[in-house]
């Protein structure tokens, strides 16, 4: 950030009174622009006990197997962020979303919330930032082909969690990049 | 918006290629200026079966109660905004946090977090943003003037899942200002 966004002058980095961290501040108008971590609300879509996966059209990690996952946007609640993620990538649709996982990313200010949610129909289709999109039972999910770290973890969490019987909803800071699978 | 934060020109508002929703793009250098919801991360903190709340000395709502909670800040997880916030409003340290609620607030593009959290030591005091703090047990809570209606949901379903014994996390959205208590 170099300019301020409301009055287009310099911005400088300094320490507000009364704050305790450096921010972004107009040289004219004063105005702090403040940053704060981005969430990312995704989808574990079930049917008939299969997983639909979306190989990436995209950069970051194109080609790559990820659950449906997207930028939440303003005027929508997570869990409508993490259908339509389902809809635009998958063309698919779900319901009964029920919270499952949530990471905190530190190292790149971002925050994943994964919800188990069923498939109301078996139709799904790739959506224009995917290449493909596949239905897998466990024994196909491609654990060295995943995109990000969280997608492995959430998959992992969901098959042990399915042999046990419950889905505990978890919590978790991943504090550097780990393995993807 | 108004200017570009990277380069200082002029912003327009218009739907980018390939995307479906209307952005401020720069008329100069072309970038993208995504919007997406920020993370409120507070905690319910618990000593011997009573609750501290912190009386806010700020606007909005100043004066009415809160449990302490604030913007998440970048570089940090979401049990560490809560930790953090706890100890900046109300000198007190938590541990052992668990996930609790998340509330979606899409009208003010805002989602609450609650973790659940053991006091280590019975110390509090008000921090500079709390006119007053102090640990309450049900009887006491103060329910017609609480500061945010995600508080009084939170305590009101802390208190009955108290009564229960057990402490199932809840994901739901706040679609229209609800009352406070």
């Amino acid at each position: 950030m170099k300019f301020c966004s409301d009055c287009g002058a310099t911005v400088g980095l300094n320490i507000p009174e009364g704050d305790n961290r450096p921010r972004y501040i107009c040289t004219r108008c004063d105005m702090i622009h403040y940053q704060n971590p981005k969430i990312v609300a995704g989808c574990i879509p079930v049917y008939d006990n299969r997983i639909l996966l979306c190989k990436r059209a995209i950069e970051p990690r194109y080609g790559y197997w990820t659950l449906p996952a997207g930028f939440m946007e303003n005027g929508e609640s997570c869990e409508e962020g993490a259908a339509r993620e389902t809809e635009e990538e998958a063309c698919a649709q779900v319901e009964n979303l029920r919270l499952y996982t949530l990471f905190s990313l530190p190292h790149i200010d971002q925050v994943h919330l994964f919800y188990l949610a069923d498939m109301t129909t078996e139709h799904f289709a790739p959506g224009s930032e995917s290449l493909m999109t596949q239905l897998l039972p466990e024994a196909e999910i491609p654990w060295d082909e995943l995109a990000f770290p969280t997608i492995g973890r959430t998959l992992r969490y969901y098959f042990a969690d399915r042999q046990a019987g419950h889905f505990p909803v978890r919590s978790e800071a991943l504090l550097r990049p780990v393995r993807a699978n």
